[in-house]
């Protein structure tokens, strides 16, 4: 029986915690949350046992073994530096930190400390994508000469999310960034980004923008290039496609449904999973049983605060290059 | 707390057991089986109670509210009699028996009660068979003309398995039969059958066979065709296709991933998933919630004794078509 | 240069002359149309050299010695007879007639005379069936189990078509039939039809159907099933699949742009070719050049009489079924 | 009848010839090649009445209104100016030339001249992306955010044609360009390049490349991506994809065949066309149709000098933006 507490219950913090109150093997001892007090009839209806308004009442918890990390990205490094000092196992979503100096500060902490920390890059566990990248790593495509990942949101979040997003780069290219390391299984040495606020203008006033396509160049001489939009009417977009040696793969949208309508206007599917509560429950479900196993078993996790790191990098490089038009190195 | 004895510990009780010992409001208070001195393991990783070799201990205790019937289909009709009498809610896999005789007495016994009984027809359960039967209930197709069902096992069973099985309509159509009546919501008047057993002759020593081509005539005028064959070796092959006066609606095999391979020799996916357990597991949790949420909440069943006993029928009267080459009304 | 003669200048009949007309090798001396009169400026575009309404006029020509006979069905056997009288190639649209009886006395007049006779059963000349063709003789597919053939045109033709049609199975099913035993390379044994007039019951006043499942068996010992409709709205539903030992083969639509719309109401493609002229107009030129080309170098013809008799006799066994509501043997 | 005469008779000159010699309105009364004593026979097929190896001659005879240039790319701009001032309607391969200096003086010529220009653009005549473009035009898609042309050849070519190809931007991408120009009907105002002997590394000692990702920017704002790579093993891929307010349109290979092979190792399909002659074979007809009605009929060229001229400015600049690592301003 492994005790956790979980820090942040917005929509992330209860998908995990309504996935976490099924395992027989974890304990829910706590739930920290500014707004835990509207929060009865879930707490209880997950049988998570106390509810707080600061975290550090389970960082200082004896009992408490693991801690999630779902608040704000601007709390995350504080947190990561106690549950290190006090010796916690951390599960964290991403991003690490909106500044490079403070990740560096919680990459620190892990490293000095014994703890495990697995970020919440989810799409690393998704089944088509995992496949994908054991497909690379096997050599079925021989070498690889451009990978393609399109990543599109079904519609933009408000412009209050913008404010505090990091920007596009850190917010959503981010987990791009960390699939395609992920994929290629070899380092980003240049980035070149070009975008505009093409969908939301109102956006380009918070120094943001809301499409963008971001030219990669790995170490082995491969390329890649992202392509983001912060709107797909057609729902969630997420495709990668990787050209080889030995010819292509291609990873398509997950069908909604395996119906096709023919009617005198046309044939007609219905559209992919609108948005990555639908598209990737099962990947946030494989990602927790594995920070789980990492735990227990003690295991390496499959997804580092240095991958967090990397992918932060990236963001930040990308934004320079968009910023200063030429390409940039890392 | 509903609590439950599970009659038959085979491959599809096994599959019924294992998605319901993570049911926090279910008992598993027994199972049944011949072998169960061997499962002591499972037993145990399930929480089962007791075991016994014999079924009356489950219908003779007072605390068990409903049985799952999966032992071997001779034993059907003298369990569900037993559980009518003791006021046991039950579960039965199809088929009820190999003899309309005791299939009306098991039907009889289910009326007089005031037990619910739902049949296993799995896939009426599955999201994309569902979402096929709303299509068509709510006009979307007009009047229908044609409905097919493309049903094919992916390898030929044991001829152990033959010899028990009451043949290919019994064994294998009776779940596509039940298919056509809730997705028509129409019955059937009219069958014609050809077959032959052109995969594995030896099973036409059985008076089997292990393909067959079935014409349906429904009440509504409309017509079907039901595809079977124990052999697909591309996996299970699990499609339907509805003709209509405002169109066509196919339902197709369900993937197993979403990566293409495009090579010099060609374009390739993976197969759709090998057989009924993989192809069918939500729609096994679906049925069974829906039974315990029958009986928890005093609803109607979704698929009733009289659903297995007209597709018995259906199965019969497709035997003797097929023996003497004519048509045979119901 | 090959001097030829065209019988009936309807649809069928300006689509082999709009095609011949570009053949530099091809010289259309004759066209013969009871309507020929109000042609003129078609004629003259296609170099039509000569109209008549009396189609002897063509065969009693010296110079001609091919004719293509694209008259209504009951014309078919005289001019057949005549021809072969004159020594006359022949290529004749299907079916040979709506008589046995007649049909085997236009048998019996080619295989008595040296004349060479093509039957215009179209889809045998499609690339897509022809590759299925061959992928079956090469056995790709093993010993083959089930054939499947859907045909539905998009729309019931006027009640005047079908009055003078020969009914369903002699108009529409016969390409079918003819598709059949072309796959299968093996003699159909037995039929059983089942059909109704379920899209126009008005059809029914003349001893016709609209809609029908047809099941086949083949000397071999394997089944097909046939699936035809007088109103597909999606289009001209021109479908195959065999099923054999070693998987499937199935054989879709063509597709009439590569054009997907990914919209907010979901993902959709263009309707396949609308009806025959369109769908099979590559065929369509290709059985024609295998006619001239089975005259000038002497080869035999892809498609014969006996080919055209027997989709007929299989056609006059359906309607035997359809009345008897039995299998029928050939 | 329009007389006219060709110039080259390489790979392309003889698609165009083979093409013309059935349209009973043109007379081909010229061939000039330096190979052309080589090619009795098939001049003689395609009843081409003269033969030459000084393209002079061709331009030189008074009967001559038209020509078609398929020599050599460095011959082209002498080759405009001599047509320009004789007179002769001309049809032209891409590029014009490899000097920005040199096609200002065939644009000049032709200006001056009352000649109509058609640049070879073979790829805006295939019906599928003229699709596209009409439903970019209607306003289907709304605004457009980014367009997305894939565009890879199955093999390299020998490391000879490389040397006199221009390098990929000029010789391959060029294609891309135009059809970006041609989507979007709007000028590109930037571009970015990024790219690498990937393929084959000797290419580099030509201070070439094989694989390239082009990022592009419209005056409209919209973005767009090529992705270029001399090797796809898998066939030509050819792919387009727009995304707007209103949704994606995607432009998929087109099929080579409607079969689909489902066999224990999994679902296979045949590739796509292997190379442009295959790919475009209809885009050629109709873009030959199409010059030869803008003379007949004295209409504007669908693709002019100008769209040469343009296509071949955005290749210079992509080459500089590649050796300086960012983005160029057109």
């Amino acid at each position: 029986m492994l005790t956790i507490g979980v820090i942040g219950a917005g929509r992330i913090g209860q998908l995990h915690v309504n996935y976490l109150k099924n395992n027989k093997d974890v304990r829910i001892k706590w739930i920290s949350d500014l707004n835990c007090d509207k929060m009865d009839a879930w707490i209880k209806e997950c049988s998570i046992e106390n509810k707080t308004k600061n975290h550090m009442d389970i960082i200082n918890d004896s009992e408490v073994e693991a801690i999630i990390i779902c608040s704000p990205t601007d709390t995350h490094v504080d947190i990561i530096k106690s549950a290190c000092a006090a010796g916690k196992h951390i599960f964290c979503e991403k991003p690490i930190s909106l500044s490079i100096k403070e990740s560096e500060e919680a990459l620190d902490a892990v490293k000095k400390s014994n703890v495990k920390l697995q970020m919440g890059f989810n799409r690393r566990f998704d089944s088509n994508f995992k496949q994908l990248q054991q497909s690379i790593t096997n050599g079925d495509l021989g070498e690889i000469q451009t990978l393609r990942i399109t990543s599109r949101d079904p519609e933009p979040p408000p412009i209050d999310y913008i404010k505090r997003s990091g920007g596009l780069f850190m917010d959503m290219s981010i987990h791009d960034f960390d699939m395609a390391r992920y994929l290629m299984q070899s380092e980003i040495t240049e980035v070149f980004a070009v975008g505009g606020a093409l969908v939301n203008p109102e956006i380009s006033q918070y120094d943001d923008i809301d499409t963008a396509i971001i030219t990669l160049k790995f170490e082995s001489g491969a390329l890649a290039v992202i392509e983001n939009c912060r709107r797909s009417v057609y729902g969630y977009d997420q495709r990668i496609e990787v050209l080889g040696e030995n010819g292509l793969i291609t990873v398509d949208n997950a069908q909604s449904s395996t119906l096709t309508f023919h009617k005198a206007t046309g044939i007609s599917t219905e559209n992919p999973p609108y948005f990555f509560l639908e598209r990737y429950s099962e990947a946030y479900k494989i990602e927790m049983d594995q920070f789980l196993d990492a735990i227990v078993n003690d295991k390496e996790v499959s997804c580092t605060i240095e991958d967090g790191y990397n992918a932060q990098k990236i963001a930040i490089k990308c934004k320079e290059s968009l910023d200063e038009q030429q390409t940039k190195a890392l």
